[in-house]
């Protein structure tokens, strides 16, 4: 059984359904209905006038959001591991054409107004420095934490008394939904998110996700960039029929709810063995190399992360009577 | 009927079945078993060791190999027509990271040794001008035109002479090649090409097309600009499946002979018409407003190109028996 | 004798004078009392409040230009023949992050509203093509060629209705504005210009431009640029005293004075050899292989311009008895 | 008194005579006589055949060498105090088109060979992460501490173990160099220094640093991106005149002599107050508010640096006797 992400997890059946109902000749790029129907469908969940796009991936949501709220002489904050400054090999500095992430700290890659506070009380107001103009923050963080929307809030704050604007990366942003148990309002320009990308990946899809503008005026040029980045498929109708399709019936919540709660399965058996408190549907244990070994003997499949700890992560399809043999596995290492 | 592009037409269905099969948990983004097949099966495809990488678009595959052949401040030649030039929002400068395109001319958007010849000779070689490090030209082209393997070697040959790589953006390879009954070798490295834009999209694919390096030693970095671009999908293998379908049974030969089969019905019902002599899938016809209106009345659908004339697009799946109206009454029009 | 061209040739007096006056300890970058004083100097002999930023070269300047007014999904039209397209190693793509130059034509290096509309009407208005942000004229052009007010703002008026910004590569400004006997104001702002790359290393400076804004706002994000640039020298008031050592006395209009009457007098030696008028400081000569070997055999240096063609460029410095002899020669040309 | 910055002290006497002897028509660019000796001259001091280019200032120096040295999807290991970091508003970003800067720790802005290799080791060998192309390291350093000759090759060797180049930035190589009481070459290539930006400006120049690349090969690409840049003043002999100047009776070596010992002045005086040891002429004090007033109350400017503490930093022209009232009011403190 693969614990190693929930980015390589099949789909689900009710987007392929949706693909195959999009195999019809309809107009190129976004001009088709399926496309044409994203930004209704996405205010209508947020309660507010959204303007999207979508994405094929993760890393091209960060970006164009990023390039969108800075400029290339300007700095976006963010925690040091973040998936922004980790793992997307530079990114958001070929998108943005050199903006600088400048890192804080935090517990479990979660920031807060104190370390975000510290850290821009480094940076001098002059030309020498880049200056900051965004605030990116990781919803589940990477270490499978949840800002709860008063957290949130608490940096939107910050962020509109420094004028910078709020950037969520939402890879797991439906497993930090369920969690939370608020709306998607709530968890984002309610509590002053600018720009959401909004994960589908992760969530039962094959290659689409949603970049989302809660302010007006950012879409229009980030059309361009799209196009200007090769993101702009001529046969887009196939990754908006799968975000629909996510959405429709709340399969994205019903799958991020599972998976979360297998999380909470292997959370429960590991007791003392947790680095982080299990929120969503990631895991991160204390095992030593022996106990690693013995559970991989096993069956099961997960990555190092870093010497004596283990990351487990969960995806949608996985279910209960799957995860349950691993928990006992955890539990019986003593 | 619409012969607006063929970049918008369903997909295969073999491609879809594909898809299909490829829906089971697998390594994620390139570590899969059909990601892991595409160089043997391209390499026997070439004749010879390629190294290859999917990616989503053409204009993903057209500028992580530009930006595999030529520097920042050097520039690649190509026609003044050509889709990297006009269609493409920028993306090879993005790519490049501003690497200049040189513009030279020749019929029907086919560059020759001479169009380069002169174009080469307006390069003074200081550091105040960029310097040429690649050609591109687009096979089949954007006006319809094939360039046959010793055509495709003349340019070879004076890129070898100058010292520049050779790109060709094959969105519409495959009509180029069942056009020219040339062998996929003889139009590509055996006559000098470095680097292929391989398209499916427009050939019965999805949203995958294979970027093929005949010298070795470029895919590497590429490798990095296509995660950094937000190209690299975490689930890889269904874009490795489309491909690989396509190839399977030679279905996308079968699918380029076909749609340059419908383009030679309405071609041969066109006459003096014809703006370009059509060799793939592409119809440029000199048509008054009237005319035009007169054939859109009937149900035709197309887009003007510039004052006087229109483009028809033959997609992979149109039949002969749903052309053949169209042919008619456009010869109808007299 | 040579007439290379005037970027290399001595510095004013009273440059190296105001130069050594600035050497004594003031505060770094452009904090001094010379960097203090531009901005007023400026808008004074404007006629309006700019604002101003000194920089090294003009290629700075002009790119830092079109830095401010087009962003990198963008594009700037500019003559086929302009310095920026030509001459400055893709600069403009550096700075600019890769936005375009699309290239209209026009006698002697000089745009028209006419030759700018048709290149507008090549664009179409999608994501597909890069969009105009700008237009950028070179005065006196790089044919020597002076726009008279009346002919820039034109131009301006016509980059007003599309909603384009309108940069003057004033590399030659002096040498344009004695030629057309007009205010700076009535060449610049007044005609439409939205920003200037004001040219005195070819007027008897060593390494200043300036670079000047006539809208209010651009200027902020300019000044990281040009430290984003390496362009801040720590020591700016050597550059600012050069500025103002120029502009005391009207020296950089009577040095362009002597270097326009300089080229009349070849000019009127040469007759029907001329390849554009002379309206500047630049001749243009027909002249055979044998010819140019006759003159330079007397002492007389130049480029070879193309075949059967030559430049002649006079400096600020070069005096009416050492040009004669150069005339004298051209005449016995026959 | 101003102990500002060593940065916009007044010009060494010889250097404006240079330059006034250089005040003649001469080639273009770099192709006149003062440029063309560079290289001889800097490869007679190093012993070693080394090429260079002049640039105006040490932020363009250091970027040159770091876009010449990392590819775009690449990283460089430096110090999270190094100039690059946290002075250049991202000019590495901008000249290397986005690599990322990756920050070790140090005593005193020093990074160690323990500290680079924990660095490498967060570093997967994945294309998920920007991979390590090149370290660079600041002599004398940000906090003025020197790297002495076996510290630089003890860093030179790990490069060469991991396949990276070593860059120095050399803004105060001269105080580093009288320090450590060793060869140029010794400082540098022989200790395994790949690129040199050996700065002039802090040490008696106006606005010129050179460039060293003691590895073939580098300088021909360096040359465009310096053009691309806007660095290439079409006067460079005013450059290279400025540089030679210094070289000549080893001012720069005097300079930096007079400077170190302006700083051991005060150090002395200091004594538990100096946070970093006094290596060159920087001097990093603990001094209350209070007693920063009352020194500037005496006429001595410095900048604070950060809470209870104050950066001093001794010019090439500043004579014992004007430090020594400095001194002594420092003692003073108590």
């Amino acid at each position: 059984m693969r614990f190693f992400s929930d980015n390589a997890a099949p789909v689900h059946p009710a987007v392929l359904a949706a693909m195959a109902e999009a195999d019809v000749l309809d107009t190129a790029y976004d001009g088709d209905r399926w496309s044409g129907m994203l930004d209704a469908r996405l205010s209508a969940l947020f309660e507010t006038e959204v303007e999207t796009l979508w994405v094929p991936t993760g890393t091209a949501a960060n970006c164009l959001a990023l390039a969108a709220l800075c400029p290339p002489h300007g700095a976006v904050l963010c925690h040091h591991d973040a998936h922004i400054q980790n793992d997307e090999c530079g990114a958001p500095e070929f998108y943005t054409h050199g903006a600088k992430l400048l890192l804080a700290g935090g517990e479990g890659a979660k920031l807060t107004p104190e370390t975000l506070r510290a850290l821009l009380g480094t940076i001098r107001k002059d030309v020498h420095q880049v200056q900051p103009h965004a605030i990116s923050i990781t919803n589940a963080t990477e270490y499978g934490l949840v800002y709860r929307p008063d957290e949130v809030a608490a940096i939107g704050a910050l962020a509109a008394e420094q004028g910078l604007a709020l950037h969520m990366d939402g890879a797991r942003f439906a497993n930090a939904l369920v969690h939370a148990g608020c709306s998607p309002a709530d968890m984002t320009w309610r509590a002053g998110v600018t720009a959401l990308s909004m994960g589908f990946v992760k969530n039962g899809g094959m290659g689409a996700e949603a970049l989302v503008f809660f302010k007006r005026g950012l879409v229009e040029a980030s059309r361009y960039r799209r196009k200007r980045a090769g993101l702009l498929f001529s046969k887009g109708r196939y990754l908006a029929a799968q975000i629909l399709a996510l959405l429709e019936e709340d399969r994205w919540l019903a799958n991020a709810r599972n998976a979360n709660e297998g999380a909470a399965l292997i959370a429960a058996a590991a007791g003392d063995r947790l680095v982080h408190t299990v929120e969503a549907n990631e895991v991160f244990l204390r095992v030593s190399a022996e106990e690693a070994a013995a559970l991989r003997a096993k069956g099961f499949d997960f990555y190092d992360w870093g010497p004596g700890e283990a990351r487990l992560v969960v995806s949608w399809n996985q279910r209960a009577e799957d995860i349950r043999p691993l928990a006992e596995a955890i539990a019986a290492l003593g």
